[in-house]
């Protein structure tokens, strides 16, 4: 949750990062560029011919301005939806927290059988953020959640579509009870439901941000005006630049498509991308902040409520 | 709700999605730019009868990072409106399930007919968030709702102006009854109806969106300056380009009418373009969280309290 | 309010709106833009009597980027501020909506008398936002307000400065002495009296927006970049365009004079403009929402409370 | 509060304002103006001396659109603080507005002593608000506050960091006393309390906008860039310009450090400049909705429960 | 918290923040700005031996365009991470305010034991703002919480990984003992819960932003990006400015690379950087708030509830 891991300063990181290509998107977007490198070969074979290919005014055909504010458009959008993917995360561990807390403080647990129920509870806590975790990324929950749940809770829980929601109704239900039997008051009820609803409420908006990419026709005609720029491109310049023009093709279309392709990437931060977001190291940091509650019980048996 | 439609990566991918014309706006926006190919082929052929209709300089009539921006300006603003309606689909699920689940464990239901009364009820919420659809779309009441309305109650909705606020009555009627019989909690009554409200704070919201377009004034004046530059820009590429100039035009007009024309499409994101939101699909996801909420009864019978 | 007036799509609306000049600017700026070409002629004959007045590298003098960029600024600040104002008087049209159905729901009106007196203080919240409306702006009170207040209360209220606020209290009164009889829970009290601070939440918001335009300083530098540019048009352009310079300095003020014009013009969106939001509109729509409430009474009086 | 001031339209207002200097940056940056057409003279004396300063390439040194990008991110930025301050000063009004009439309706007052205590609490609001003028433009409290404040309460208040708070103490002390005697509902004093802690949520971001100014390394490079773009200006121009050089440096350094200069002064918009607001003007907004919601009491002593 | 440290206005003041080169990013970058004046000087050499290096075509290798929306984007980016750091410790500051006036006015104590106990648990709000302090910081506990905790508190908070989570169950704690003896309403113990959960989610959102750089690829990106410029640069100048493309080199570098180190610096506002927030000084302003709330008491013993 707190690693500081921002950019270190200094000159001497500064190059190191600017090598560090496993990060880089050029792994994804070489062969596109290398096909527009051919391309550059084939205008610049026929200008050598003597075919008059040279047409320097086609610069203006996509003005660099509309195409530069495109890109970034994007750019800033993915950015956007992979800052609310890591919000959410934010307000899911917070709420765990608060939910937990107030769990363990607000209800009344005297006897062993009611403190170990509502130990099993706050437990779950976890487990609906595990499996929000096993829902946005539609990881298979046989897998991922045997660890969490008792297997008749497993089996409960396989055939739904909205696998989050019924523990969170496990958790309701036993709000519920709780409130029934005059161990939680009616306004702390509210209380712990609210949180859990945030969550909740976390979940959905990770749905819609995994869900709802930008709209196709956007996508669609920015490449088109990356294509025409591209195929544009070796006219305006094999006069001047000759061979050259190959490695400077090269040099465009990776700028240009490198910026496509980081939006694309960050788009939907809950994949297994390296530019992704530790959505496992979230669940731990949660389940630890649990644990360590539930420590403070042993410690301080003389003071807690729930002896 | 959760289906992971984000663009595919990789090259392969890219081109396929390039080539999608389905999607894309060139079949909204061809006949325009066969307009403005004609208009070039005319002042080509006026060049080439010797007229000295080549003026280079009035590429700064329009400077394009004007042209440029405002356009930018226009998809930025039709894409929040896009993105707000997402949103609030996703506030309208996430209230519905919460609603639902609230009712499920909040309200007493004892007797058969009790509990009868209160599943009717949590099925409202469905109905609600259907007849929002049918609102925002400007639906047909009659062929959309029948199967979810008995007649008397579709009889009692058709004339209505604002039909979800009917359905959203039928509801609060309802809690205030449970309320006055002392089978809701004064505070629990409360939280169902913010619920509610929230449900239909978004759809005034949804109404905000389709109702408002960019003010008029200022489509028009982007309108004047994308004719403008189209009008000028033959003048400025006939001399360099000679016979060219038609194709260049095209490709010209295609790009930034493209851009205004995704922005117009996108701008009201309820209708039944192929780039608008599955409204549907997000009323039947929620129906189907309803769903699975009630089977939730049967299965665990012993533990809650509506038995 | 939910009437789809979104643009239509297709090349004849494209047209058909483009050449709409009644919504346009044209009206408002043509003065300014003639002015301008008169001055280009000015040059131009100057030029044509052999003064040196050609100066292209004057194009530099301000560059197109920065003025670009402050008037999409402009214009941006001026949309926010008109989306903000519609967003306002949607929330006070779902707070009333709000406030009228629980009132309706949670004060017990048993007598004929007391059922009158409900029905009324619900009248009175249509009235309170049809004050804001004359609040904001700045109407008559006695033409605008008679028809919904009696002579006394109208009497009452005409030499306030802050006329909504009084009506807001008469409601706040009648919620305190239901309170007091016990007629309204203390809880939901709040509730409705939380619904009503939101609806004068946004009447504060409306103010803001209506009294507090773009900072002078900076209104007052856009002109003058506007007025240098315009200035130093002329010389850079006359020596290639010729007589043409006229029109085309025309062009171009009337571009970018345009975008200055739209800012203003929706910079305060709830003036009497065709680019102006429809108060009026909202305000009958809130109207006709708690008619359509009320009249749920008449037809399911066996079912309401407050038969 | 709502004095519609907002530009007036029309070609003469354009005008009237296009020469309106007092509110002008220009009286702030004539100096620096003079000062890089002086060097600019000096350029040019040198170069009519035959020396080669001409160096038209310099104008790549800083891109345009790299020094046009950075002042209009400074802009928004001091922009988005200005609009922000004047959100929160709405917010303390409105705030201040909702505080009072609940205090009015929801304490209880029946003796004569109960209402001149609740009428002195009810004016302590305005107290407050002006008292967070005072912080925020560190007045002098003595020559300030002497008129809102008895001798004893302004001696107590001297010598505290920060005086606001205990002002919010003083009413927060009132509250709790008249729960304790049972004058005013738990969930009321609650309702209060939540009033007031919105005005100083406003207090505490209006303390943050006046205190923490864009960073300073932001602020020394862009003053940096201008110097460097300033500096190579008169290189660039000199060849084509002639004499002419002296003015056009003088409207290029007016036109870039004017943006930055009307950062600069909307960038703390508590102060006392012709661009800040009216702070005072918004107190006594507040102090006259006080004085005619007590009004009210006189008109309606039947109705009104403190009688 | 609310010294004014604007910038101050005026041509004097204007130049001297220019050379204020202690906080500008000269002195981080001036290794990396000399190295692209060596690689210009070897350009140069090689030039100056006749080789045809010349190639001012590459200018439009990488768009200054491109270049320059992602140099502020990023600086955008950076600085709405600042932006909200420094909201985030208002908010912690507001709530801790708040909360500890409402313990102060909210519990109730009667004996000097109780008294005594409840300035314990205030002063206990100091300590969890300067711990999540030490936490955002990742500072030593031993060295920076001795002074504020018991040896046993210490030893207890030493090995958690959460430890400001710590401090908030010993605040829950109290608030529910004084619960479960009657001393605090159960709506007042929700209210002090609240302000309590406020503090950590702006803990936690403190946490995202130092945790959270803007993703790699992006970073990345952007320094290939402007590597390929840089590498360009020398030989798009060379001929036209001869020797002078040295310093002219080291020019470009400094600003474009200059505006990335900014970002790079504002990114995580946490440090200890000389544009950092000076977390220290907002948590004495909070100690001291709570200390002018705790000496209240002893002024007006006669009315204060805990005597």
């Amino acid at each position: 949750m707190s690693k500081i891991v921002t950019e270190q300063k200094g000159w001497f990181n500064w190059f190191k990062l600017a090598i560090d290509l496993r990060s880089s998107v050029i792994r994804t977007i070489w062969r596109r560029v290398v096909a527009t490198m051919i391309f550059a070969a084939v205008i610049h074979w026929i200008y050598s011919q003597g075919m008059p290919v040279n047409q320097p005014v086609l610069t203006s055909l996509i003005p660099s301005i509309v195409l530069g504010l495109l890109l970034v458009f994007r750019t800033n959008t993915a950015y956007e939806r992979y800052w609310e993917g890591r919000k959410l995360w934010g307000v899911m561990i917070h709420n765990g927290r608060i939910l937990s807390r107030n769990m363990y403080f607000m209800i009344v647990a005297k006897t062993p059988e009611e403190k170990r129920r509502k130990l099993e509870a706050i437990k779950l806590i976890g487990t609906l953020v595990w499996a929000i975790k096993v829902h946005v990324r539609k990881e298979d929950v046989e897998t991922e959640l045997d660890h969490l749940l008792t297997p008749d809770r497993l089996a409960e829980i396989q055939p739904l579509q909205q696998r989050p929601l019924r523990v969170a109704n496990w958790l309701a239900d036993y709000f519920r009870q709780m409130y029934e039997q005059n161990k939680l008051n009616y306004r702390f009820f509210i209380e712990l439901n609210q949180s859990m609803d945030r969550i909740l409420e976390a979940m959905i908006a990770c749905d819609r941000i995994a869900s709802t990419p930008l709209p196709k026709a956007y996508s669609i005609h920015l490449k088109h005006l990356l294509l025409i720029y591209w195929l544009s491109v070796p006219f305006t310049l094999v006069d001047s630049l000759n061979g050259f023009v190959i490695p400077a093709v090269g040099v465009i279309t990776f700028s240009l498509l490198g910026i496509e392709e980081i939006g694309l990437e960050i788009e939907n931060p809950f994949g297994h991308d390296p530019n992704d977001l530790p959505l496992e190291r979230f669940c731990y940091v949660l389940q630890n902040d649990i644990l360590e509650l539930v420590q403070y019980d042993s410690q301080l048996k003389e003071d807690s409520g729930i002896e």
